[in-house]
């Protein structure tokens, strides 16, 4: 049977370049970065290697950036280490409806804690109205967070735009920037913004690395005390095999990113077109011409994303239903719900998410497979059966 | 030149089975945990068995234990996560004075917060006192935190006795094992403790991967928010390959603990007992019996640890002046000082942490060539003209 990974937002492959990169980190070259002598020379170089590289994906200087242990550390110190550093300036969070749960839970977290909060509405395509953010910040705002992209639905946010109206209120901007970086060009300059957050797994990296680019300037609040390392910002021992991985994915995700993007378009562009040929009542989530390029969401109406998901696994093809990490969770997608998208619909929603290891042939077998799998589940679905005696 | 590494307390070189174990994860095996397809149920699999060997290494049960991406923020989760989860219960918290900065520096941001503080002084040897420790719990404590052993003076605490204590006033004890864990034997049920932290890198695991061991029942607010990994205590995507590495080193170490105990024990010993007869004015610092099994820690007097590093790594000899985590940070021994050791003994302090890949020679090579660079750098030494000229 073939083997078929779409699932790409979960987890990307890491390059084995970027594996490779990590290999002697693992072995002979075991050094503590803070240790003062030759060996703790060489992983400290090493950590400063990589910042370098991961500085260059964005536009910024490595000095900003803080390695963390993955995307939602990095959103969890974004969201609770700016609010902190401004504790004194005031107590209103301004986040988009449709963030990943690490900022979205974060912020729920600080509400609780008596901070006020502001989701920011999308429309039907998952775009933020800029309007409503315009007038969500007031003088008590302390941060401003929208995604650059959304992983589940493809939505690419109007950021620079948005940036600018915090920026007009002297409020900090971050943006979750996991699901865009390495396919779409970010620099923090140019998009204005004040803090990035990014995940190593999601650019061919390792898992269990990501990083937080945080504007010099701009307090933060450590999460962990207890050593110097990421200049006091996150202390612990690094993960420096891991830290290297990211590094050299990011070097590589810079050289290459016009060339990803034009590759992982036509996979995306090869199902949106084909699928609403072979399977009916069948909606394209998020924006139609905005979205990540490797993104192709779908919701199917009549039938739920579990089921579609276990079949196609059976034929070998690995997709999620919305967001890897509330994938367990097995609750309807907070996205879609925000877009307008009702619940009978949203809860067959499913992610075919495409990645650099991808083929053509990889995207013709699951157009042969997964047609098949919707009418069987279908015809299992008592919804669909409703609809069909209504004289659908 | 010979290569002597004798700073495993900064980071101990991974076991080749460790890494091996973790390799498939960052090649073929890439999938995500929280993934409902057969890729993930690998990644899930991987991390449950590795799980399972961490509980085993001290006697806890697999679904207590949360992966963290290292010591720091274990104890970080521990301090903060247990006082939060007991807020209502009270605000005060007792930790000893020669915790690692991880634990005391959390214990201090939540001083900042409005909780009150109460160190357990400790005797020359670095043993606390526990009469100080009875007398320091009261109505309002919410946690006891003593570390199980100092890593920086090897000091093993009298952790059964301390919890016990604890205990009868019915409030949660948290140790921190990081220094322990491997050649110190730990069953969390005979310890009578709620809470353990462990660092993969001190066990012959992976750097950036650590461990918690909370006890059912006992309440922990998590640091991150976001997807429902760890049970929902620590959201976000796991480093599935440091966890595996971490899980490895595990279960080497309960297996070959005896043996370990007895190997590092002979060359400590080796050390501890040659080093006064080849260095005049040099003290051992810590418990002269009950100290971990890999640690000969001194004080020598007149010179400054920084010089005495910088010149046993000329000689390819890597070793450490107190703890990794704020060797740049270039400050007098928080532990030191707690022991009584005046600042000026204490700035001359260096630990030789001895490792499994060590042999006699390794440590014979130090033997001779450290006491020379004592000679040379008492000879730059004001101090030493000083004391020499007072007829010393």
């Amino acid at each position: 049977m073939r083997e078929v990974y779409l699932d790409n937002y979960a987890a990307t492959p890491p390059l084995p370049e970027a594996r490779e990169a990590m290999l002697p980190f693992l072995g002979d070259e075991y050094g503590n970065p803070s240790s003062l002598h030759s060996r703790g020379d060489k992983a400290r170089a090493a950590v400063e290697e990589a910042r370098e590289k991961v500085a260059a994906l964005i536009g910024a200087s490595a000095e900003e950036i803080i390695f963390t242990s993955n995307g939602t550390e990095a959103n969890n110190l974004a969201i609770k280490g700016i609010a902190a550093g401004s504790r004194r300036k005031g107590r209103h969070l301004v986040v988009s409806a449709v963030e990943h749960f690490s900022v979205l839970h974060s912020a729920r977290s600080l509400e609780k804690q008596g901070y006020e909060l502001t989701l920011v509405p999308v429309d039907e395509y998952g775009m933020i109205d800029l309007e409503e953010l315009s007038s969500a910040i007031d003088d008590d705002t302390v941060l401003v967070s929208i995604m650059t992209a959304n992983g589940e639905i493809g939505t690419i946010q109007p950021i620079k735009e948005a940036a600018r109206i915090a920026a007009e209120k002297e409020v900090p901007f971050h943006t979750d920037a996991v699901a865009a970086a390495g396919t779409v060009r970010l620099d923090v300059v140019e998009l204005g913004v004040s803090a990035l957050s990014l995940a190593s797994d999601l650019i061919y990296g390792p898992q269990g690395v990501g990083a937080i680019w945080i504007k010099r300037g701009l307090r933060v609040i450590p999460m962990f005390d207890g050593g110097v390392q990421e200049g006091g910002r996150r202390g612990g021992t690094e993960n420096v095999a891991g830290i290297v991985g990211m590094g050299k994915a990011a070097e590589l995700a810079m050289a290459d990113m016009d060339d990803r993007i034009v590759r992982l378009s036509e996979l995306r562009d090869a199902i949106i077109t084909a699928l609403p040929e072979k399977v009916d009542h069948l909606q394209l989530t998020g924006h139609p011409t905005r979205r990540l390029p490797w993104n192709a969401s779908f919701a199917v109406e009549f039938i739920e994303g579990e089921g579609m998901l276990l079949f196609l696994d059976q034929q070998g093809v690995a997709v999620s239903s919305g967001s890897a990490c509330t994938s367990r969770a097995l609750k309807g997608s907070h996205v879609l719900s925000a877009c307008g998208i009702p619940a009978e619909k949203s809860q067959g929603s499913i992610l075919f998410s495409v990645g650099l290891q991808n083929t053509r042939e990889d995207i013709d077998y699951m157009l042969e497979v997964f047609p098949p799998i919707v009418e069987r589940l279908r015809q299992m679905s008592p919804l669909y059966a409703k609809y069909l005696k209504e004289g659908g």
